[in-house]
């Protein structure tokens, strides 16, 4: 998928750090390129359920962020992006030493764009479990 | 809607308690009824998402947590809740100077029940205003 | 909530009686307002799934119909009504010797209007069931 | 995926074919494998909407079926499967020759299982162009 925003890179990193959201739950940018996005997040005993496991909130915060800024890749220059629905199955307990929330581009559009994203538990030995997928809905809004 | 359990309210707010992720948010639990959660959630500058708004994740963790909550109210004594899926409307920003998640459970059920949460954002003088709306499918795990 | 266009209600009478599919499945039009659509929709053999029960599609069919219009009821003249996405859960299995969708607009929006839209299986006497919920996203197109 | 039931590709053929539904609007089974379906349905111009496609509850019949035997493939011989809930974004109008509706199962579970399924346009030209995407959650009901 072609970028329209040649700084779509800086602008989403800038972007990103400017989520207190993010920087709250210790959550880092890790693959920024048109349509796809990676966010990793280390486990952390504060972002925790009753039962120990990531919050499916927190698994949200971070899945969702990574779709926007899919979305977002794709935009013109002068775009915000603003999170219209989403929907989450949690497939499996969020355990792990970190998570990574991945989000693909499936369609794009002038001023709505589907994007799907997956979120993954990583264990001590690197072993990645799928446990969450999101389905989202985003859409451009032009600041002109 | 008739709670099986006599001693549910007394085990949400402990299980309430024991929500690390809440503690960190700030988030509190403030009506515990039969098929009926609300939780508030004062604003803090540190969850907010590049606009300044309250993050879509964190919206999403509080209106989780009292649909869990309220399809817990119902079920029997040494069960556990489990999201299975979630699907959010984010309807407006989400600003003010406060947030009230309100769960409500239309449809309780043995293994599933299904649960719709709104989310009000309310401002200085008090007025509220929907910003998101969640339709959620809990699952009962019986311990035994 | 008060309608843009003052022949919302011939226009939508129009419009659903140019829809093959709700004339094919025996749908109709039962009430008209502003943010407000129901259509009714009578049991048929023909419409059902292997359980005997109405097909999970058919009960979409005419929900999805209710809400679309319910989101057109408030669009200025001139305007084309879309599906964004739409989450059903099914609550009960759609037995009856009718059925009532019911749509409500939660949201109207410029660009997007969240509807809720509700399915009850009516029996002999009458008496109502609600057996699936919809909550859909629907889009304002312009033609000029 | 390994298949629990080794009688599971006749006894979706079976079920399917006794599904009024899929017989009125002229929909087929393609391909019946453990954790894949696909379904197949012609255009037919009376299953569409007012603007001429295929109206999205016809498209979300053919895509919620096939994630539902998606589900069924893996699930023991006795069992019965239920649609419990699922999420459509309709990407494009459906316009085509035929659609097809692909679904997989992204994780099987003892009670539920969550399947993916996409519906393609498919033009004279044997083109094929993605109009909607499902996320679904399908229940196992075991008849003992």
């Amino acid at each position: 998928m072609t970028p329209q925003n040649p700084s779509f890179a800086d602008e989403i990193r800038r972007s990103f750090d400017g989520q207190a959201a993010m920087t709250l739950i210790g959550a880092s940018l890790s693959r920024v390129d048109p349509g796809i996005i990676k966010i990793t997040l280390p486990y952390r005993a504060n972002l925790t359920q009753q039962h120990g496991y990531i919050h499916a909130g927190i698994v949200t915060s971070i899945v969702d962020t990574a779709c926007g800024y899919a979305a977002y890749s794709l935009m013109p220059a002068g775009s915000e992006v603003l999170s219209v629905e989403f929907k989450v199955n949690l497939l499996r307990p969020a355990k792990g030493k970190s998570f990574l929330a991945r989000a693909e581009v499936i369609k794009p559009g002038r001023t709505l764009t589907v994007v799907r994203g997956d979120v993954f538990g990583i264990d001590e030995s690197g072993q990645k479990e799928l446990v969450a997928t999101m389905l989202a809905t985003m859409m451009c809004l032009r600041k002109d």
